[in-house]
């Protein structure tokens, strides 16, 4: 229990970040869809450590294997198993941490539950664990964008102070990726560059928020009451590492709104039916409306610091703990296809869910 | 699909505003806890509308019925059915809604997905609906506090631009429930009221944010990778009618810390680990930490106003509304059981969950 | 958990047999579906007590309500509730059940699992809960017949030594109905009448075989590899009280048959795949081929009978038991509708369920 | 869905018998488990072909591999991912399957089902898919071992027309392995083996029953009541290839007894309710009461003949099919740890959920 997500397109992901590998079982994707390996690859490459000077240079060549459930090209309709073998370059890298929990890192929490963790490195709670999910979410992207039109976009929208301003309407791929830290915005990405090398050269990490919007969804995804399509989709950003909340359409700044002034008035745009404004994010009572979904992730800055930190040993004596070598100190830029890997397996879900209801 | 929420204890709600009733049915509640009616008629009754004269003056005495699941005060280990009669006073009230999206409302959206909706007020989308949640919320709260000794208190934290300073530390259900607009802090609570009142004489509506705490949590609680206990909390919070985000420990705001300043150090306290601060919300790793749990939900303006707002028919014709009779300008206080009920059923889900890693 | 059944045509059952009533909540039924209340009445009387001479007298007009879920007589797409009040006439006709346990009752497991138990009658596992399944598989009946022209007939193969030769190809409801005990086969059902009085006037009771055949399938239900149809119905029937065993097609009897006997051959019936024999009973590799599913599902003689039995008490003393008034000395009759009615639960689950790997 | 099973201990298989490999993802096993890599192995080669000169002689290696879930010999509590190579010795054997349908395989149903199948061997349907679930089971059954003391035999009761009589209770592991096809009927054996080889020789194929106890089962496992333990364990055995029947304890033989014969009378045994007789096959209500659980599984004769066969080509076309090669003429001896895998985990689902009733 725990390591599975969706209902009709689930996936199930195992691993931890030393030790064998990492990977991923889908089941209930539909078959007969074209899958190129290449489009796996091309995903898992965008959330690679070590893409660019900015990030930790640990060289993960991260090569998918497709296991299962692809005959020829295309799905069976079987389960895929897809998977990546770990390099365990140097496992001593992690000696001083077999004893001590690194503060707000899962050690202690992990220790406390299981009475045991894999201690070489982040274990099951390492980032590492996201390899399956964006290989997964690789696949929700193909049949979503080849069957549906529907395409997911993700970006940096703020990094510690630094907040852009970006037109949600009209950002693409493209845009965001010309970006090392992948926002779109020219001058809010020089300057969020500036922070993400300060805080490295100070051993010290950034937080920020991630916006996502989805386009071309259509009407009546989602299922109340409890799997509301913004309530799966809450479920699928606050079950990444480190994020601290989410919000959709208006979000908290709504809250300062009146009824008169939030409320999304409808009018007709041809034949259908749309909405003047869109504070709701393109749902309503839970279910899509036709409009645009986007919502915004907040993550913490990186648990891992290079400061000294007061901390216990598992022994429960207080000591103290500096990390060595080099890592991550902006993990926002890297979390863009991971958030956009969750929010496809979640729309492509609904999707086939709500076949149900169709004759 | 859509109308259960748990795993272990797992609630099915049922029921529309107009009609029958709504109920719930909890199942996988352990056997012999002594349950008492009126705490769970006392939750209900805190939910319910008319309570005082800020909110709209309905009057509907939910008289919860108990249809099974209890033999002799005590619970048999079967499902327990819960249910609240409809009291349909005036179904003509509605009339003008037959054809007409509410604009900001589940209309629409209910329509193009199932072809067919109950007009009679909200139906399934319905405020309604949240009663059989919060009914077999009232059983998780007796059972976690009668044998794990959590607590679990929710309040108003902002209402439109008033924001309320608050120690969550120290905070009580009666400093809470003395407040008209649940705000245990008076002057908030008092600009709060005058806020409302003025939406309430022109028609219009507010929204605003309520936080929640839980005390007592064992560390442990939450299951990687998906079902961490954020990620169930922010599904349960999401599922919520008008709710726009959710946040957890430093939330939206400790993005604009260093990593430095944002990680929760250890120290032992007596014989048990504990962190100087917790900008991690009592989670780390999606796992309890035995810190206090706490979030913030923000909630739309009620979509019900009284101004005249453009919209469509259902056969795609331009159109004006506007709401007659009288409704509750702003939610949020009645919204603070339903969310405290949430939190509580997620709680005792992961308790029982957790208790199969347990010799 | 343990109170639902189906994936996408979810039923949660609840209720005991003394208390407030028993009831269901259907969950996932596809919306506009036209329900008729009587289609539903008509499939609880099947199984009613008390219908003929035969069975136990205790007449209880078990009248369904609707509570939630149909609006105009259509399905809104949201939870179905169905309910039926009890009617204790005379509680104390149990007291004498408080502290024994009955025979391969299921009073000794109940108060073991859960230190508690409604002794007032069977509790939980009294055939009075099959009240919900029959309710709800009347909706999926309603929805196999008119939507996809799928019929499910069961009937009574055997009881006792009576083993009744009936043509599985040409049996209709009426032939069914026609019989006291629902052996088509007039000559065997005399022979079963027979026996069932001997028994009743014996205080003794008398098991048998129910028979079940579903027509006009479509090729391509049941998920492999463990979802396969066969597993889901085998599930369905070994869930219901007093069963012992299923059987598909060949069953037990195909073992004693070589694989060059056994084989279903292929041939074309016009520009239909089909098979020359049907041993496999209408599924291979666990999914449906288009031919007749069939599958026999033997019942134990009724534990309740009315002969001085040893057992022991709750105080764990050995005792005497001897069961008072009267009962239903062999319940295969009244069960035939309740296997109709999980076989038609788990076809109309999988069609929704395939629903999802079609364009 | 459809490739996942168990609830708290949830196994999810994946792989084809031709392509990269064949494994199962463990969600849910308890951590610090120790587990040794040559209990898993062991069970594998108990399935294995060509384990004797009974069956077919093509050599699997089926070498298992732990990619994730142990660390240092003990479970972590995360999943454990459990995998087998393929070893794909000559793809072209398989060539004349490409276009024709096997009768009474999956090739049809598949084909229809799916639009899409590998054809190279039987795909997902091939009996290569239970080496995950075997490698699972032998998880589960080192942790009911150490644990929980309970033990679970199966053994070969019938093959064809030759059926033996074993002594349930006194039956050991070391009395099954004794045999080449895994009776432990001495004479019985010796008789089964020739009928065997006869149909080998003829290029036929024979069926058969496999019987297993469970001892030592706790009172208390099984969830009413659709999660019956006996629900549960129709069910895996239903979802294995060329299962036609279940039935427990007495099975369809008891439908001959009267209800004071089939009784199962209670008396103490020092300070244990036991009952005198077990027809009730150690469940009651559906739940285990604490004596031998015991059931009987029927399995067709092998599809695969090399008798020529009437079939129909996938454009649809009559025609005749001669399988090549050598296979197994009776799969029943490799099917018996299957059946003891699909047992363990079930039961061991059922402890972890039982303990969310326990204090």
């Amino acid at each position: 229990m725990g390591n599975s997500f969706g209902r009709l397109f689930r996936i199930t992901t195992w691993g931890e970040s030393h030790g064998g590998g990492v990977g991923v079982v889908v089941d209930g994707c539909p078959s007969q869809i074209e899958i190129n390996e290449d489009d796996i690859q091309k995903e898992l490459d965008r959330r690679r450590p070590g893409q660019n000077k900015l990030v930790t240079p640990r060289d993960e060549a991260d090569n998918i294997q497709i296991l299962s459930g692809i005959f020829e090209g295309k799905t069976l309709g079987t389960p895929i198993s897809l998977m990546v073998y770990n390099k365990d370059a140097n496992p001593k890298a992690y000696d001083n941490l077999k004893d001590t929990f690194r503060p707000s890192h899962a050690d202690f929490t992990y220790q406390k539950k299981y009475g045991i963790r894999n201690w070489q490195g982040g274990g099951r709670a390492s980032a590492r664990e996201t390899i399956g999910r964006v290989a997964a979410g690789a696949i929700a992207k193909t049949i979503l964008s080849k069957d549906y039109n529907i395409e997911c976009i993700a970006y940096v929208k703020q990094v510690h102070h630094i907040i852009a301003e970006i037109d949600r309407d009209s950002i693409s791929l493209e845009d965001v990726e010309k970006s090392l830290v992948r926002c779109p915005h020219k001058e809010s990405s020089d300057l969020m560059i500036e922070q993400v090398e300060k805080a490295r050269d100070e051993g010290d990490s950034l937080g920020g928020v991630i916006e996502c919007v989805v386009r071309n969804v259509p009407v009546g995804l989602g299922e109340p009451v409890f799997d509301k399509l913004k309530a799966d989709l809450a479920k699928a950003m606050m079950s990444l590492p480190a994020t601290m909340g989410v919000e959709f359409g208006s979000g908290f700044d709504g809250t300062l709104l009146m009824g008169s002034e939030h409320n999304d008035e409808f009018y007709m745009d041809g034949d259908r039916v749309r909405t003047k404004t869109n504070h709701s994010g393109g749902m309503q009572g839970g279910i899509s409306n036709g409009e645009d979904i986007y919502f915004r992730v907040a993550f913490k800055p990186t648990a891992t610091i290079f400061k000294k930190q007061s901390s216990v040993t598992s022994a429960q004596k207080e000591t103290e703990l500096q990390a060595k070598g080099r890592h991550d100190p902006c993990v926002i830029p890297r979390a863009v296809p991971i958030v956009e890997a969750m929010a496809n397996l979640v729309i492509l879900d609904h999707l086939l869910i709500n076949k149900r209801n169709q004759q």
